[in-house]
């Protein structure tokens, strides 16, 4: 067994870190027209309170955040939350009884929107792509009506908060990359005779709780013959056999910032044309790596990977993309995508992500995760090998 | 440590059970008045297709079935789940290249909508209580234009669809129950002194995986000294020190479906009032249990339970209610409230809850699952001592 050497972060940030996004929001919410932003998802409420909790899980009760046009964020929750948001930097908690079928939160949260965003105002809610509104959407028209207020996009403000990285934020990928890291290179070793890609997974899942790691949310593991036809399945029962492609790819997690890349593994033997697509996706990913600098597109991080896959005679990707944004979500935006123009900025945390189908129904896909530097592109993750692994 | 001994249900469910599921759609969405379902959330997806997958945790693409009048459910999804999709019953799957920024799916979803509940039909969505539109909710009123269709709300559809569990989805709850259960006898063996609410949670964690769990979504771990005060929060590295109250609950998946119950310790000693508390709560799931037969109504439940904790000196309860359904999620409907008016069916899958506060800012919650048979309550979780532990 590998010895655990990493040193881990603190958990948790500084008020000072939270008053930043909030004057962040703030600066945004300004250009966009915004008196308020509402938000409602897991990841915006703790992005915005520091409040952490796995209650998410029950769709029962709706939370609620709100951002006004200056100071500190106001919490309008369920009960049950009260004793947990006191506990962060936001001192405004306003709570109900919930569940309560009559009034879930409706009139308590519309007074609380007039008096924020003011009568006639206009609230930013998680309207747009790549968020979700975690809320019973038919409520948020009737929560407008009692509050006097318009109801507008606040996905330009979301995005913008949360596209950069604060140095502590990165602390944290880091270091769930280095024990992602650190567990894929036992893989091998845990790998025995007759094992399932299950099996497999599953012991990756126990090693990584070893090393430190809160959970794995995403822990996929694809198998087949000379290849895998998807990248987004499984495990399931079937089992490892000589000549298979085996590849896992997870979105674990340290005090809510995921890692998300994957490995790839050759069982006993590897096919010449495996070999090369590895190889070719492995030195994609040198020059998305290489391209991603302060003030690139990805539009244009994504036409450099596309070009190193096109020589590689690629059938295609049914990923529909070479890489995107991650945090506190396995993805965000941006998408290195050619329709994406979105600037690479210092502190953006990426995953680079080419994938290939170099034969119909057989795909390989790499990925790491970098953070974007004055000078470069750091590297988050301990890279791949430029040749397939293969496990005997 | 203990054998594992508990047999394992096998995984998915046969096309029958699909095919019942849609039927039983089918039949409330006539009495609705619904030409077409559209569901867009994972539980949703998996209930009426069988797709399974970890691929929910990336929030970029939306995915989207439609369970039309009468057949098999229309998959419209992100060219990357085609190969997932194609493993289910459903042969109707159709796939746009996502992400596309331009259009990400709108335009194939509103022709399949306009074809499958006609031009000026009425499709029932995920807009009501407990449920999250996984979509970006700005674009749904686009999509009704330009399919020609309105949109209603679906939610008395899919409570009613997924209400009832059959002896199928049972076996699979049952299973994750006794796993649970198990892991939990193991607890006070795993404590060791000095160690935290997260290491404790973690060793559990890690049982759970060595007993056959998928994984353990929601795993809180609280302590106080004499109590705690909220059963939704942490774990944290607080260090479990006598005359501690520790709680840990637990959302542990097996094949999708969800245990939630929880077990409480005291550490080294137990107080007079913990103990009393103790008492109380467990002979109110006593009562809760003995109660919940077909026919009766959650509310009436609810009283039952709510009678028992007031012989108790409950000095309150900010969980708001004791206990709810759950299967495919960790809290489904309906709840053990006052309000709730739902009747208890065979097949009903509950948790009994009686929580109370039993002194300001001391918790004491005990939680068992259940299933509604003919003749009363089937137990799925291996019944909590009557007495409170004391982890020595």
């Amino acid at each position: 067994m590998t010895t655990v050497t990493v040193k881990t972060p603190p958990r948790g940030f500084p008020a000072a870190e939270f008053e930043q996004r909030a004057t962040r929001a703030q600066r945004a919410m300004r250009e966009h027209g915004l008196d308020a932003l509402l938000v409602t998802a897991p990841q915006q409420v703790r992005y915005f309170t520091g409040f952490d909790t796995q209650f998410w899980e029950s769709p029962t009760r709706p939370w609620y955040v709100v951002v006004p046009a200056a100071g500190a964020p106001v919490a309008v929750i369920p009960e049950i939350g009260e004793p947990g948001m006191r506990a962060t930097w936001v001192t405004d908690v306003r709570t109900w009884p919930a569940p309560n079928p009559g009034d879930d939160g409706i009139s308590l949260l519309a007074g609380t929107l007039r008096e924020l965003a003011g009568a006639g105002g206009t609230v930013g809610a998680e309207l747009g792509p790549e968020l979700q509104l975690r809320m019973p959407a038919k409520q948020l028209p009737q929560i407008a009506e009692q509050a006097g207020v318009t109801i507008a996009d606040g996905t330009a403000v979301i995005r913008y908060c949360r596209h950069v990285k604060s140095e502590l934020e990165i602390d944290k990928i880091r270091h769930i990359c280095q024990i992602a890291s650190d567990s894929f290179a036992v893989v091998p070793d845990l790998i025995q005779a007759g094992d399932t890609e299950r099996a497999v997974v599953q012991k990756m899942r126990a090693d990584l709780i070893r090393r430190g790691a809160d959970s794995s949310p995403y822990l996929i593991g694809v198998s087949g013959p000379g290849g895998y036809d998807n990248i987004v399945m499984g495990p399931t029962d079937r089992v490892l056999g000589t000549g298979d492609l085996f590849i896992i790819d997870t979105g674990t997690v340290f005090d809510g910032y995921f890692c998300d890349f994957d490995r790839n593994w050759a069982i006993g033997t590897a096919g010449d044309e495996a070999r090369r697509a590895y190889e070719a996706v492995w030195h994609a990913t040198e020059a998305g790596i290489a391209a991603a600098r302060p003030g690139v597109r990805v539009c244009d991080l994504w036409q450099v990977m596309a070009d190193e896959l096109a020589k590689a005679d690629s059938v295609g990707n049914n990923v529909g993309r070479l890489g995107h944004g991650l945090g506190l979500q396995l993805t965000e935006p941006p998408s290195n995508h050619p329709q994406d123009e979105t600037v690479l900025e210092v502190g953006t945390v990426l995953s680079i992500e080419p994938g290939m189908e170099f034969a119909p129904g057989r795909m390989m896909v790499h990925e790491e995760n970098i953070v974007i530097r004055e000078g470069g592109a750091e590297l988050l993750t301990t890279r791949a090998t430029p040749e397939l692994p293969v496990v005997s």
